[in-house]
């Protein structure tokens, strides 16, 4: 750590009035280039975008605005091919970047800053990129949600045991379940899609807080990245983060739904279950024991819900009782970000590959529908289309249940005598109810489990799609 | 606790198959009628349109519909008077008002609960309570935002200090501030419209979780209350929390913003700014101190940001790893829900009250933008305008600045020839651009703060509204 | 709302520099005795600890301070009866008391106020309470532990599958595993105490924040409320919520465990597992599924972990970022803690009264465990003791368990001769090693599942208890 | 991707069993190595423990036993020095250890994982690191520690405004204030000592999850490593993460600290406080605004709160509802806490730098305590020392307040004759009572702000030190 006092920084481009060069452990605390790099693309269009409307209001030459784009497009190509030099002296992708340029293109770098700061920059630069990640993370929700589709109509007939409270409820299709997890995801993407259209408006021209001197076009700005519109008001451009946060809850009901679906994976891949088989590749064996094989992926992305939902947790905590406009505080809203990007795309990268190659055991998921007395609301139904108020039904037969759960016996192996001792009403006709196919097929309407509903809802999806 | 085995369970509607009685513990753990009590008017609307629907498909009488409907009008008027007798023993809101209904018509009454289950009845009056709410919190949150307009309006020329971290930046308008609070609120109400929109199908008719044997007409109950349409698979409509958790995201944003005004007006309102003041009746005194008054109002909303954020991830916890479909667990979406609506509607509530009566000390204001060096910046401009590049501009004020300070004095208050040590560029015309108005009307471009710019945002706001 | 000027506030104790009464609406914001009156206890203890106190000093004549305790001690009786009418504004516990003592006893009740303020009189209220609560919750752990003891007793030779990733591992015992859940409460235990340690001194005497001018006597005050010191600094004393977190991260974490063990009862309750049954009375039915059997109670504690975890989150963002001394803010801090309080007092309680009843089913347990290669481990350690590395037996078992599983057979069904394909170094001894209970039998070091190391865990817990 | 079957998996070490290659993708996103390498010493030490136990008990020979302790502190060195190639492919730093091991010392290498698995491995290089991190943040806590130290005795009668609610309360002395932040840090320290005490015991033993064959001596290894004792439970052993989150509870209590002292610089720091000035080398400037000294550190401070709140919650979450024993989404309770340890180290180093190097401005101090009737409280003791009880004493000098408020002066500006209006007690020795010095010298006693009483803390202070 340098103590010496200089005659300004002459580094740090802030440096005028500074008496004394910036500690090296505040240099090592405070910089950013070693997360805020990975904005460089959305900085270099940013900084185009910006050099191109100075020419045209006349405040930049053609000259200069013309070696900007150029040296920045060199600079991108650098970045993009490993042969750009990060300092982190230089603090962060912006300096990085401009002073670059400035080496490379002399004055006219220098003058690229004009009518912005780092504040509206950073702002614009987070705008472009949640955008960049969103169009990114679209196409693969379509793809984990097309996967579903596929599973659903491969086991559109698996019958298997819908469970409520883990118990078995009623029989439901395979088919239908992995539509279930279709909606979620679908409101998912819907979400992203709200975020999306709610914060592509162009933040630069706010520069530092309060507007600049120049007459800038915010307009044509927004235009060439993009954007839908400007925004309305400048303290807000650069302290708005609601959409960083509107972005990290959708993550995180992303990884809700994600962590939903690989808790029911690890349950019908244990032996108990036996619902499921998921291909090796997709898990791992124990050091110790030599017999197991161990559904990583599904554990490992139901335990990422936890840090999406920090993450989310450490940015509402951040913008929590900030005065306007812009504090350094805010710098810390990129790892939480990046990390939640990061984790949600490949844990959606991981299920769109695992999806279609999930094996289901349609004996075992058959078997275990058959027992828990899955069809006892049907009997309960039954005897209410004989005339029996529901409530007095289920009555009846949940004290037939007991009595065959003494015999250790399904509802279906008890006798007519035996049945019509729950209620008079019961009839020979009762055993074509009280299947798993007949208890399937009479859950006949929109929405449904039946499978002909299932078929028809998969037709609906991919008549929409 | 009555352990007494008994033959069922008379008093619970699902008793039949059970042979011992609830502990009085268990009880008092499970019972949900002492929070969802206030989903009543929600449940009787629910299950008003249900015994429609069953009467119209021909599995209900219309006789029996008719008298449930009645029924059910006469129970909510009672609940509105008060004179209804909550009874925690039958557990929640839907058990006490149907059993108030067979007590009140017979048998009619055991019949409603045909063909759907407390699954779907309970997912149903949850989102048609959320929609109630949303539909509640839009004219606050508009009666907010018109507030600060009018608080805009009224101080548009008013210049006070731009802060970023906190230090004196840039001259800037209260009335512009305002109209920053106002874009964040507005974000807001853009989201819970977002939020309305996604939510409002309809879940019943998925009954438990599969569906149900009875041909219901689930599109004539949506139109019948108000949804846009239906849920489009069962396992997904009785597990599906998104709504709730989406609501109380949007919710923490508000309280994340409300808390940010909050940091401000007590910021502002201690006698060291003392920007603002507010009136008495949203302060409060010490019960030691005399002479002290203050700002309860602002300093409990910060706080119940707090609240608001740990809602949030109590919900998110709570439907994490959970497998479908319905479990238990999810009755404990209610109380952190409840709390946050309560919560959010309060606080919005006095902010409508007391934005309007903020007196601001424009005095004051003035004062404290003239220190700091505030105008600074646009002597930086000015310079770029005499040709030099803005980051040898930026190093010269830097210098201008220093000296200024070790002098003790503001930037005007520098003679000529002092100023032109550290340019030769400077002339005499500076002065006209280190003014507190000459930099305000400087900033004159869209969504910045010169008073004209203030007065044409709040000219489109109004025309918009 | 009443607007109208009044010379001072009388109704309020503090209202004498107030031009204006409060607004009916932040009345209804501000009041907290609609819930810190359950501090009525505490704040009754330390008030008349203050008034002997102040006799003491000779601040208060005797006369006074005996007015004063045995006024408080009628006050008590009165509320603990039911009979005491709290008024909301007057805003809180502490006004609500000392309003009703001087309508008691006349001016001495107005002269208990002095040299404390409300800001160290709530602070001392508040760490009597967590005591308090902390001496309550001691008691209730140690019930569930000796649960669990006995409980592991009674099943301290049971075999069951031990899971790792939800696949089957290796044979455990039942007893073993309960002991493993002991072990969790315990630490829980050794952590509320380690809070009531650090918490247990006094912060009255620091008055609103600096300390008064009466010669008080802390020490005195600390000795009769039980406290091990005073606390050192009267603007730590009053801002200080640190053993609010600390005890509501403690409770979290007694959530998480009894979250875990929920989570594990779910599991064994479901049929496809059948491990164990639990009595009727702590479970419920289902509405339409007359079959059902719900495990209501584990479901609800496994919810009930969100709302703590987010009562966690809100103390955490009510404190970040406050300025000393004390805010209004804080007042916030009572309903989570409360909430907190309740939620995990409850779920002890039902543990406890649950676990005794809960019924292991044996034979499925034992079944489950010879499933699923549970003894691969035990064939590779014997090839190691013949001399092979740990790293090739591991290998060898794993193609062995490959070979089995196709065949569909354990691996003690396969022929000596099928096994010497993967080992030359097998021989006829193996079967005694790869048996459950040779398994179990092996493990039979300090802290592992042979049943003799299981009841010797048992006999230290006995003697150490 | 290699799709390609093979016989068995050649690089993993559990790949006997196994069809297929793990994906690329897969391999990718269930890699630890690229956070967990971190652990190496601790994994190191560990193994040679364990190796030494191994030979102790007769199953490792002495010549096998010596060359892995050799071996691994070669690979140690190697790592140290920065020529250790860490490879993805072998997924963590166990495997990338034991591979290299093996490489160079042969089959005994291959024996170091006799009588232990993965799962217990881990564990105890997480206890090791986490004991670790606790035993280098203690001196780092008492820096900070002694740096508030230094400064309260510098400042110890240093007059500034103490604030509740941001208003101005009662004097108190800078020093006094430095004593508040200290007792907070000191709490922290003693939570961290509390945790370390916690869970200083040895896990290894477990094995996978139930004990292993071998005859280990677990308490030889425990003392090699300087455990207080073993692991009770094997089970508990492979699952237990307590003592990550109560470390990360605990960190966040420093964290919220901090960032509360925080909040005070940056506000002490704007110049509408000027309080204080934080040398250069802790600030930045604008990129725009060349006035701007920003107090960055403090500004990054108070954002990290967040982050390490949000690491909390992801904890929780991830341990949430995790039945026993091991799971794979255990492997992501690394990131979290390694995050929170590099957060609260510098964000502790940064303050132990900057502390001593804080300028308090007294002046700016002594007149902003002048402002606000800062000794309004002293009037109002001072009455009822005269006989008035508080409440009315109170109220008087409320009145009194106001009506100084009106005529914008001080109180003790005020006449006897204007005083006397408020109270026939008042005379002429008020004055005395109502200077600053004279409030400040009344508050005398223990824990008050005197600066009589602040020098007994220091006293106190270095003494137990």
């Amino acid at each position: 750590m340098s103590k010496t006092p200089t005659s300004g920084h002459p580094q740090k481009l802030w440096g005028g009035r500074f008496a004394e060069s910036t500690s090296a452990l505040v240099e090592r605390f405070s910089e950013s280039v070693s997360f805020d790099a990975r904005l460089y693309r959305q900085d270099i269009r940013g900084s185009q975008a910006h050099a191109r409307m100075l020419a045209k209001i006349g405040v930049l030459s053609d000259a200069d605005a013309r070696a900007i784009v150029e040296g920045l497009e060199g600079i991108l190509a650098d970045i993009e091919a490993g042969r750009f030099q990060w300092k982190r002296e230089l603090e962060d992708v912006h300096m990085n970047i401009e002073a670059e340029l400035t080496a490379r293109i002399g004055d006219a770098g220098k003058r690229l800053h004009t009518g912005r700061s780092r504040n509206d920059q950073v702002a614009t630069d987070m705008r472009l990129y949640v955008r960049d990640v969103i169009d990114a993370l679209i196409p693969l929700i379509d793809r984990v949600a097309e996967a579903l589709l596929d599973l659903a109509e491969r086991e559109a007939d698996t019958v298997m045991p819908g469970f409520t409270h883990l118990q078995i409820a009623q029989p439901v299709t395979f088919g239908h379940h992995m539509l279930a997890w279709r909606e979620q995801i679908l409101r998912d993407k819907s979400r992203l899609l709200d975020c999306r259209k709610r914060m592509n408006v162009l933040p630069l021209g706010a520069a530092a807080l309060a507007g600049t001197v120049y007459p800038i076009d915010r307009h044509f700005v927004a235009e060439q990245l993009g954007f839908d519109g400007v925004t309305e008001n400048s303290l807000d451009a650069v302290s708005d983060r609601d959409y960083a946060i509107e972005f990290c809850a959708a993550a995180s009901l992303i990884l809700v739904h994600l962590s939903r679906w690989s808790e029911e994976l690890i349950l019908w891949a244990t032996p108990l279950f036996g619902f499921v088989d998921l291909p090796d590749r997709f898990c791992t064996g124990s050091s110790i024991m030599p017999q197991k094989k161990n559904p990583d992926v599904p554990e490992l992305v139901r335990g990422k819900a936890g840090r999406v939902i920090g993450n989310l947790t450490a940015l509402l905590v951040l913008m929590k009782g900030q005065p306007l406009a812009y504090n350094r505080d805010n710098q810390e809203d990129k790892p939480p970000l990046f990390d939640t990007v990061d984790t949600v795309t490949i844990c959606l990268e991981v299920y769109a590959e695992m999806i279609p190659h999930i094996v289901v055991n349609r004996d075992n998921c058959r078997a275990a529908a058959a027992r828990g007395f899955s069809t006892a609301t049907d009997l309960a139904d039954y005897l209410v289309k004989k005339g029996l108020p529901f409530r007095d039904a289920h009555h009846a037969v949940g004290s037939a249940v007991a009595y065959a759960a003494q015999k250790n016996c399904d509802l279906a192996a008890l006798t007519l005598d035996e049945l019509k001792r729950f209620s008079p009403l019961i009839e020979a006709d009762v055993y074509t109810y009280i299947t798993l196919e007949g208890s399937l097929a009479a859950r006949n309407h929109y929405g449904a489990t039946a499978p002909a509903q299932v078929r028809a809802a998969i037709a609906r999806a991919r008549k929409r799609t």
